[in-house]
């Protein structure tokens, strides 16, 4: 088990090498540690060596100058300068915050920036303002649309945090796709196939092959085939993808670059855009209604939902709620990690100056 | 086949028969038939019979006064009065849009008003005015959270409506469940069995009975599953329930109201809002990039996935895609109506005094 502290210590130092400031690499430090806190591995230290490597490829911009280059009352576009998503986001945030306050609402669309971590950081960023804090980002193509044999969408998450009133808050944050590449990775890992659902093979069969992406396969929308509605899933990644990346100036569909150097997840040339795309957005609670009224309903839908019967030996979860759980546990037991994370993270430390305990 | 100009004067003449004024019959008209020209049957004029009972249940005002009850530049919520959620939701369209003019984005959060039609007609109306549109509603519960055996959720659609350049547009409209339920109706009516994925018994079992609903059980979230990301459908739907009900101060969760008098659909009693909720908003193009820029974008988006190499014997559709094509035929060839609902009509219109012919 390692220690919160000396993840987010040792993460912290490893951008700073990179040259971020300190400001930024303590921000980026607790954006990537909050999703192994969190239990979302696939997006915390483990992702670190993949940030330096990009910087190595000279797509990361330590010193990035972020700038607004359109704006409105409620809205703005932000162009990262190719600075780490883990940094350029949450200022990205701050911005529909303090739009949200004059007029209600906020909406900052994001280009020229690269993978943010777990969307449902930033999201979360609102709720002290008593806002509702939204966040998506679009990701290199691994996903077909509906019938289609070619890869053009990200699994593109989408993150809504909502405040309540004595309850914990309503945290909603999930890939549009029947399940996050994470999972298939550890299913590879471990020899096993995947279920039923998730993949489909190069020519769009479906599959049960865990290494299916690396075989020219794809994962599947939400709602895994047309019959029970990847249609659907299809059109949320889409939405997705033209916030984040239409709207903003960044890439788009297959254009969208890969988070590392991972060659299989490699996009189209010639882009059509900015790096990578994001959409963030906040909500003023007492632009709709007073806050107090609303988080008392609030509370009263997280309770009725909390305690609905459920199916033999389940519970009827909150969205959030296994975070929450996930985090408190580690926040005192450490996180664990596995042999291989630990390893990367030991070279990368030697490598850096920066040694891995 | 009846003819698209013959069923909107029929429907426009029974909602002025129940005391809409004449241009709220015509556009309660135009959001119910403009269903059955795209395909959506199950909002169309089927549910005419539905909107009348509601009216004689004393449910729905035909004559409402509608008022914003809390404003800011960016945001608004709207009490519909108990109106038809026909003309309570283009009405709250045109605030967001009279917004979004001056702000950037515009953003209704509406209470107190009933079924609204299909989503997508609602998303559509910012269109013409160079914006991004949505539209989403709660709706009476009918599914199940992940793990749940209580309904708590309606079907609850989104829908998203973009605008392009020598493209026709965008138009996702879709509900957060694996399967409309006008679906599972059909199947009924055949005496067929449900696919796997869609329904679940009242214990929480699954199962493929498409009368699982009239029998204590309920339709799934999008995913249909744990394992293949059920709870993402869930959080989805948990989003527009909050978005609609919660925000505007209308009925959310289980006390959203049934849409008429279907009994299986009842609520829970000891209403928390006013009416069914919604929630619409419109983004102005330019207040991002300029709006002949992001349309050409637009353009090679649409071509990019519209021309991808697809399964053998399908299509990469555009959200949209089917729905225009069906409303291309239908303008022309007319409306194909059931014996039931042609049925249900004559009986309606020998009622009110409306003859259907």
């Amino acid at each position: 088990m390692h220690p919160y502290s000396r993840l987010q210590a040792f993460t912290r130092q490893v951008f700073i090498q990179l040259g971020c400031s300190p400001n930024d690499a303590e921000l980026a430090a607790d954006v990537l540690v909050s999703a192994d806190l969190r239990g979302v591995d696939s997006h915390g230290v483990a992702r670190l060596p993949g940030y330096v490597r990009l910087y190595e490829a000279g797509r990361l911009n330590p010193k990035p100058v972020m700038r607004v280059v359109h704006e409105t009352p409620g809205t703005a576009t932000l162009d990262g300068d190719r600075g780490l998503g883990l940094v350029v986001a949450p200022r990205a945030m701050n911005i529909a915050v303090e739009k949200a306050r004059h007029v209600g609402a906020g909406w900052v669309s994001i280009r020229n920036s690269n993978h943010f971590g777990i969307a449902g950081y930033h999201a979360m960023l609102a709720l002290e303002h008593d806002m509702i804090g939204m966040a998506m980002t679009n990701a290199a193509p691994l996903v077909t649309p509906t019938f289609s044999r070619q890869r053009l969408l990200g699994t593109n998450p989408i993150a809504v945090a909502v405040p309540a009133l004595h309850q914990p808050p309503f945290v909603a944050d999930f890939a549009s796709t029947a399940v996050a590449y994470g999972k298939l990775e550890i299913l590879q890992r471990q020899g096993v196939p995947a279920p039923e659902g998730w993949v489909q093979d190069r020519d769009g069969n479906p599959s049960t092959d865990a290494d299916a992406i690396r075989n020219g396969g794809a994962l599947l929308p939400l709602g895994s085939d047309r019959e029970r509605g990847s249609h659907k899933g299809y059109g949320l990644g889409a939405v997705v993808d033209i916030f984040s990346g239409v709207l903003s100036g960044a890439n788009y569909g297959p254009w969208v670059p890969p988070f590392a150097t991972a060659g299989f997840m490699a996009g189209a040339g010639n882009p059509v855009g900015l790096g990578t795309g994001h959409f963030v957005g906040a909500l003023r609670l007492d632009a709709f209604r007073p806050a107090e009224e609303f988080k008392t309903h609030m509370d009263n839908w997280i309770r009725t939902f909390r305690n609905a019967p459920a199916v033999a030996g389940q519970r009827v979860l909150i969205p959030g709620d296994p975070e929450r759980a996930c985090e408190t546990e580690r926040r005192a037991a450490g996180i664990p990690l596995s042999p291989a994370v630990i390893a990367d993270l030991e070279i990368l430390g030697r490598k850096l100056g920066v040694p891995f305990a």
